[in-house]
């Protein structure tokens, strides 16, 4: 069992909290046993290794099992070490370093995707984690979002995503235009939900490939996006609601794709 | 303008970000600008004081117009004021002592409510507030809220409903099975929401009064519970998410209530 909370071990994972490191080792820190269980069921040979405290090993006994039967290195630990590994405060006595790549556009693009979401400038990192959560719940076939985004490999949206980002292909650091042009290219139009837009979510034609267009949370797409995307779609607010919150907009949108 | 942040006037409002505060005064904090601006304009009589810093006081013009049209006391104060009144790490400049009662169940159930949502056992501040937010933006009559959940007043709360709280009712402190029998004697039909539903949200009858029940964030719905529903109903997961998180859940449950 390892307890030094010292260790050079312990200093090299908790490194993955800062993205210089994620981006020089390819590798990202699952925290809590959702996240975990995803990442040795979906993705099981890049899972490098698995540290988990004694309760926590008993208690999730299957994602252990799943773990060693793929030949993953599996870490007791104390409650102690886990803690000055990870950045959550509650990891809920498991942590895995996961190698993780984004996906590629063109591969999205070639696979003859159905429904996409773009995620145009998001800031906060739970939005972002949920939003991907939500495209996989709904069945999107990939998230795209731009280099002016939150990181998504920061440690609090792969919590958020709750395992999602092994499931769904996430496509990292695009510039907005060129992607645009790229979607066009491809056969997919661009919706960009906003709540200036004419058209309601549900009276848009879904049955065609699409990709949702997402602004910011506070400021939502500026003017020359909005005129860049093929149409400008609102989620309908029926109350007294300026708005609603990105990952609402968002998997509301991806299921009125799913619905079509 | 007020300068010192160890002043009588600051401790008082710092302590409403206690209950026991909150529940002897009958008041609550709303912090930042688009929570504020609801509360003047939805509950104008009720905001007690507004504490504006120079800066926000310009760039939200409107909200203290507002607020001093309705004879409100509108206090400037210093960035080190609001910072000390405050529980938000970024109160943008703006916060407001507004008293806040919650709904009766009686006069919501006596309005003829078409849709409502009810959380049994909701845990997590930022979850309550968004499902207000997001019943707001459906259209929802009413939020109903269990004594098992997170206090409705938490600041955390408050500011995670974007002013959401003074534009639709919310009970607070239900018995879960006392109100579901209350739901069924006024004609309101119960849908617990839970993975293991055999209908699905768009197949179940939602053109008659109903209810949705949801359960905890982690642990859902007790199987008593379920049985005591009129339906059990899934949101369906069309990826390999294991499930959405409460808010979007009852977000789409919502949006389907008023698309019907």
């Amino acid at each position: 069992m390892l307890t030094n909370p010292g260790s050079d071990r312990v200093r090299s994972v908790r490194g993955l909290s800062r993205r210089p490191v994620r981006r020089r080792t390819g590798r990202i820190l699952v925290e809590g046993p959702q996240g975990v269980r995803e990442a040795v069921r979906f993705a099981p040979h890049d899972v490098v290794d698995l540290y988990v405290t004694a309760e926590a090993a008993d208690r999730y006994a299957d994602v252990v099992h799943d773990a060693r039967e793929a030949g993953r290195f599996v870490h007791e630990v104390s409650e102690e070490v886990l803690a000055a590994m990870c950045d959550a405060e509650h990891p809920q006595g498991m942590a895995a370093v996961v190698g993780w790549q984004p996906a590629g556009l063109d591969d999205v693009l070639a696979a003859g995707p159905r429904t996409l979401v773009f995620l145009t400038n998001v800031r906060d990192p739970g939005n972002l984690g949920t939003v991907i959560r939500g495209a996989d719940a709904a069945g999107a076939d990939a998230v795209l979002v731009s280099g002016s985004s939150v990181d998504v490999t920061a440690p609090k949206v792969v919590r958020s995503t709750v395992g999602s980002l092994f499931h769904v292909p996430v496509v990292t650091g695009l510039d907005v235009p060129t992607t645009l042009a790229r979607l066009r290219d491809a056969g997919v139009s661009t919706y960009a939900a906003d709540g200036s837009g004419s058209a309601s979510v549900d009276e848009v034609e879904r049955t065609r490939p699409h990709a949702w267009v997402m602004g910011n949370e506070a400021w939502g797409l500026p003017d020359d996006l909005l005129a860049a995307c093929d149409e400008v779609v609102r989620v309908p607010i029926y109350g007294h609601a300026e708005s609603l919150n990105l990952a609402m907009a968002a998997t509301l949108c991806l299921y009125a794709s799913t619905r079509a």
